[in-house]
């Protein structure tokens, strides 16, 4: 049964943080950390809801973390009772990945000997996207009278906050609630509370911005109580009376009741797993891990709306600032256009929606067309400061060039907004925006050639690639690869648009005075300077003058450490200086822009680049992963594949850089995962045209079972070691054409097709 | 009498190490430090050969520092005395700039009351470039008998050293020797050693290095005794056998005599002075610090040959590896070009025989034409390290971007060759490579455009300006002026060859293959972007970008400091993300190439970067006092000459950057203060066809008397407040014509000019 994940008495503060992150319930619009009921800031309870923002004075801008209405705690003989503080009998927590549902089971023992014993069950609600749902129960081995303090706790954990004031707690019975608004935009947010249950209840107020009921309850030996706590939670921005909208949905949520609730609840999860399971036979924990990574993907993706994206960190705290970076669409959008192309829609169109903010970045810097924000929030302005990083040496920012110099954002977009197409056939996303973004994105980049006569061609030069260890390079392979796949992409959308749009394509390119840049873009397209292996060695320099710099080995390095928190990059990082690099960077161009080259080179590129990879990106192993299984190097690439799908589950992350926190949750790695296991050991790649499949399967895995959805048509794909199999769950339009060791068949209309595989040659 | 500096009872150890520079001898062959006899290398004793560099393992190569030839100690009752450490009663030095003579007056109190008086007269031979004479003179209050240690030490200060190894001390009565060979290419090297005078003498060796005579000198109360030591320095550069020569200079120094030495080497300081003496009415002051600057000048060039120059401290150490930087071209070449052309011919003829050293450099960073050294020795190949700056918090090297960066350099030669030509009327140097010089210069530079369609100009990117706090900007407005100056000078170099030495120049053109890259230059010159000023504001931006920097007060920055030798520049220095620089970067240009530009926009422009510079370069008060001059500041401008002119009597320059030692002296300063007393303060400036003289005189000065030399003539100009007075020494060819207040005179052959000025309007 690989859909349950238990951690067993886990309660130091390690793992308090990393089970806040991995437990974490989501829909979307609100995420919930996987925290105790009993916890508060300390334990960084948080509830942060998708797209909102709040600054204050001069420190970051960063998601508004809600007041906690899932707070309750059993008072017992005037003690609290606290997992962390009083005595632990036993302590476990759940979460069904199948269903979103978090279950946790603690039993105390207190001074005199009496068992506690709390389980609590909750959910935040996928199909009422306000709520969270909690169901709790309490027992006791004697008769005792208890105290449970149920509300809503406002005063939060915040990176850069506080981001609420003017507290207004009320009560409505029989609900509490807590008001407030936010700082900077001053938009108001409510949270309000239900408990239905046994008891006689009192309401008090901490501190302003606490408000609890204090209900009283008698227990008899043995027999449980159980408590239905339902929380809403809304801002102004999503409705005019926050406050209203809550209270009403509080007491919907009571009068339908709990398991009613959870049912309709566990109806939507059990839907999207039939659309995406994957599954594998033989590895149960490359089973769970994969869904794991799923389910997180699904728990913060914004299903619901296309003016909100996925966070680097998901809704797991404010970290990085709830921005939204390339990880989406490089590591996160793959899974979902061709799982759930909706989704996939929704984050493409947040990006059009926040062009005017690329549009301005782009001037900022003295460039035309869109040049997209490295940390993107509501606005699409740029979140990311200059100062990211405090030196741990001095306690002064370190100024980084991730803002200003990391270019390949745009081309990334551009390249996410083409795959989406290619993979779904459905061209109103280009119609309604995409078209705009990439013609946008292409004469940012048009802008930022330089011509040199000596070599030429055109360059692009001082920029940050994905390795952040090497800021302001020259000719950054990545950045220049898919720099120059943009303008050829801009070239096929024009030629695309024309052909089937010609109206609307004459409209956009007079509408954004293109035709200029357009011809400008022919004109360069093919003199872009890309990087290419040497003719010997088959190496592709990372940049210009990369493989002049010091060749020390990566465990040289790190002893060169003074302090184990310092940033490897930077100013006068350890690394900046030396071939060592952060993260997949010439590798993951060879996975995304890979066709062109062939294995030996991929292969040559992965064994010089892998040892010299520090791997301190969530972002890297699965494009090591999956490059690794296309060249045979199977045994590699599962290590990375587990690295990267159990990052979560483990913990195994960095948590800090310099005295910076920047642990949360890693969407980009779970959807990475999902690419190394699809990608890389099922070998699918789809060109547009055909679907290939070259399976690479890790040793364990005797099968695999993988739904995809291309063009809206679903197919059913098993691959094992000995056989690839493909059938269409519905009749479809066209033609389906699957290639399989060189061989390219067309898929029939109902039959399963069945190619045999010879024995497998790759190496273990 | 403003021919003396004196200094009495100075000893403590910061004043041993001012002095060491302040009263530096030297015949552009080799410096001696302004040292006492009994010092050794914990003192600073130094003899730096000029051009002769050695280096150990991979630490930095730097010049070799000699055997000290001229250790003098005297020991009564078997203590040695030592100035920093015996009781000193009266203790002066004095150096005579007129005549390049030293003396040291010390009188010792010995633990039994006996007054030993110590005078010792030296200089380093002007006429005999190998030679060094000390006079010893010693006297006692008592009878006594003394030992004096006299002879050849061995055992010297290095900061990357040891460079020299297989010492072998020798006696060839009457002289001692001591050979050695230098580490890393093996160059022979003597040390040879006569004392002449009464006592009778024993040699002795100290642990292999240290050879010396101990001399038993019986005293009379009251009656002086004398000893005359000649010491002769050679290494196989300048001759076939060092030893050798050394013992034949030492015999026919002795033959000669101290006396008819002193002589002879007087009589070439008269002659120099007598064509270079600027002077004062009015201000003994400057006078003094004026001829200290031109004294330092004349006794480290290189009046000998054409293949050294002059480093950046002189021959005073080894500090910047003896490297020769663009301080040569732009802030000494001008005092020699108008005073001793043969030498700044040497001083140029030095970039031609480093030219390949150049193109090597050109190279090793892709590109063509000559990109010189920032840090010159003999081969021209750069000494410059990646690391210069050892970080003070961390003690790790901090990559710095001189060598890679500062293409100005290439720029400053070529510019410097080409104001040599004009003043001079010399063509010899063109053609004897000078010319070749240039077009690689501008060849390089060429190669080193990028152009921007986007904004229709060629850029140069990536540089480091003079400002080297801020490394690795793009269009430094400095670099990108002389760089388009450049251009022009290989244009208009072209032209005239070809006008005046069509077979030559058509000879140069095919022996360097330049024909095409001249066309391109034609081509691209006058598209270089050259940053102008802002027509509000009349500021011009000292790079892209700098004026968004964070505007900071520089006492504000300075408080920022955790250390007080911390690198304001480099990855993370406090300086490198505000407008806070190190010196003057675009009020630099504006004194090289500020023709173009209006008084209005050179004062906007000093009244903008003054408070933004940190005067943290020794080459950055000149350009101040200069630019402050020309646009009336003239109180600013004296201040800024003083500070000049005086960092090295007063000492008062940075002598530690991070743990690094930087001291010594600062040729670059002495030539800057000449610059700002003619070029400023008289205001006297040389298009290539007229002598412009636009004073500005100091309150104090009444009148300046400068000679000048221009097309070989010699002419005497008078500056006072109420008139302009100039005549020519010799008749001459062709016309001089000689511009104030804008009116334009013809000088006549014989008698003088003289212009009267209105009542000055000046500032205070």
């Amino acid at each position: 049964m690989s859909w349950t994940i238990t951690e067993t008495n886990q309660l130091d503060d390690m793992a308090t943080d990393r089970l806040g992150n991995s437990f974490l319930l989501g829909n979307g619009y609100f995420g919930y950390r996987g925290t105790l009921e009993e916890y508060t800031k300390e334990q960084k309870t948080a509830a942060i809801v998708s797209g909102l923002y709040d600054r204050v004075g001069g420190l970051w801008r960063e998601p508004i973390n809600f007041p906690n209405g899932g707070f309750i705690q059993v008072v017992y003989q005037n003690q609290p009772l606290h997992a962390k503080t009083s005595r632990v009998e036993q302590h476990s927590q759940t979460l069904d990945l199948h269903h979103a549902v978090h279950d946790r089971h603690t039993v105390f023992l207190t001074d005199d000997g009496n068992r506690l014993s709390v389980h609590a069950r909750r959910f935040v609600s996928s199909a009422r996207l306000h709520l969270l749902c909690i169901q709790y129960t309490i027992e006791s081995s004697r008769d005792c009278e208890l105290v449970v303090r149920s509300g809503i706790d406002g005063d939060v954990w915040d990176l850069n906050g506080p981001h609420l004031c003017d507290f207004q707690p009320e009560v409505h019975q029989p609900l509490i609630t807590l008001s407030a608004i936010s700082q900077e935009l001053h938009v108001p947010i409510a949270v309000c509370e239900n408990t239905v249950g046994p008891g006689t209840s009192q309401t008090c107020v901490e501190a302003g911005k606490r408000i609890l009921r204090q209900i009283r309850l008698p227990m008899k030996a043995n027999q449980a109580q159980t408590l239905d706590k339902f929380v809403a939670i809304h801002s102004a921005k999503d409705t005019d009376n926050p406050l209203l909208a809550g209270q009403s949905l509080c007491q919907e949520a009571a009068r339908v009741g709990f398991d009613s609730l959870l049912n309709e609840h566990c109806a939507v999860w059990e839907a999207r797993w039939k659309r995406c399971d994957l599954q594998i036979t033989g590895d149960a924990k490359a089973q769970l891990a994969l869904r794991f990574s799923m389910y997180h993907l699904l728990a913060i993706a914004p299903a619901h709306t296309d003016r909100a994206s996925i966070p680097a960190r998901g809704l797991s705290g404010q970290v990085y600032k709830g921005g939204i970076f390339w990880d989406t669409e490089i590591f996160m959008l793959p899974f979902f256009a061709f799982e759930f192309p909706e989704i996939a829609r929704n984050l493409l169109m947040y990006r059009f929606h926040t062009l005017d903010g690329a549009r301005r970045k782009a001037r900022e810097y003295g460039f035309r067309g869109a040049y997209y924000a490295w940390e993107s929030q509501d606005s699409g302005d740029d979140a990311c400061t200059e100062f990211n990083v405090t030196d741990v040496f001095t306690k002064r920012p370190i100024r980084t060039y991730f803002r200003d110099k990391q270019v390949h954002i745009s081309a990334d977009i551009a390249h996410a907004i083409w795959t989406y197409s290619s993979i779904t056939g459905d061209d109103t996303l280009l119609l309604d925006g995409g078209a705009e973004v990439i013609y946008e994105c292409a004469r940012f980049l048009l802008t930022r050639l330089y011509y040199s006569r000596e070599k030429n061609r055109y360059e692009i030069l001082d920029v940050t690639g994905p390795d952040e260890y090497h800021e302001r390079v020259h000719n950054n392979a990545f950045t220049n690869w898919m720099a120059a796949h943009t303008f050829e992409i801009c070239l096929h959308l024009t030629v695309f648009l024309q052909e089937r749009y010609p109206a609307q394509a004459e409209a956009l390119l007079e509408k954004i005075d293109f035709q200029k840049d357009l011809e400008a873009i022919r004109e360069v397209s093919g003199q872009v300077y890309r990087p290419a292996p040497d003719p010997q060695t088959m190496i592709i320099p990372q940049f210009d003058g990369y493989l002049a710099l010091e060749d020390i080995a990566l465990d040289e390095l790190l002893r060169r450490k003074l302090d184990p928190n310092e940033y490897l990059g930077g100013g006068n990082g350890l690394a900046t200086t030396t071939q060592i690099i952060k993260q997949a960077d010439v590798i993951l161009a060879l996975h995304i822009l890979g066709e062109k080259h062939s294995r030996e080179v991929v292969a040559a590129n992965w064994d010089y680049y892998e040892p010299r990879t520090e791997q301190g990106s969530s972002l890297s192993t699965c494009a090591y992963a999956l490059t690794a299984a296309h060249i045979g190097k199977v045994a590699a690439a599962y290590k990375y594949f587990i690295t990267t799908a159990t990052i979560d589950l483990t913990g195994d992350s960095i948590q800090y850089v310099g005295p910076l926190y920047i642990g949360g949750t890693h969407p980009a790695a779970n959807g990475g995962a999902w690419m190394a296991a699809v990608f890389g050991f099922c070998g699918i790649h789809w060109s547009g045209r055909t679907l290939t499949i070259d399976p690479h399967l890790p040793a364990l895995w005797s099968e695999v079972h993988v739904p995809l959805t291309i063009h809206g048509q679903s197919l059913r794909l098993s691959v094992s070691k000995h056989e690839v199999t493909i059938q269409a769950v519905q009749p479809f339009h066209g033609e389906i054409l699957v290639q399989v060791l060189q061989e390219v068949h067309a898929l029939p209309q109902k039959e399963k097709l069945s190619i045999p595989l010879p024995a497998s040659e790759s190496k273990p």
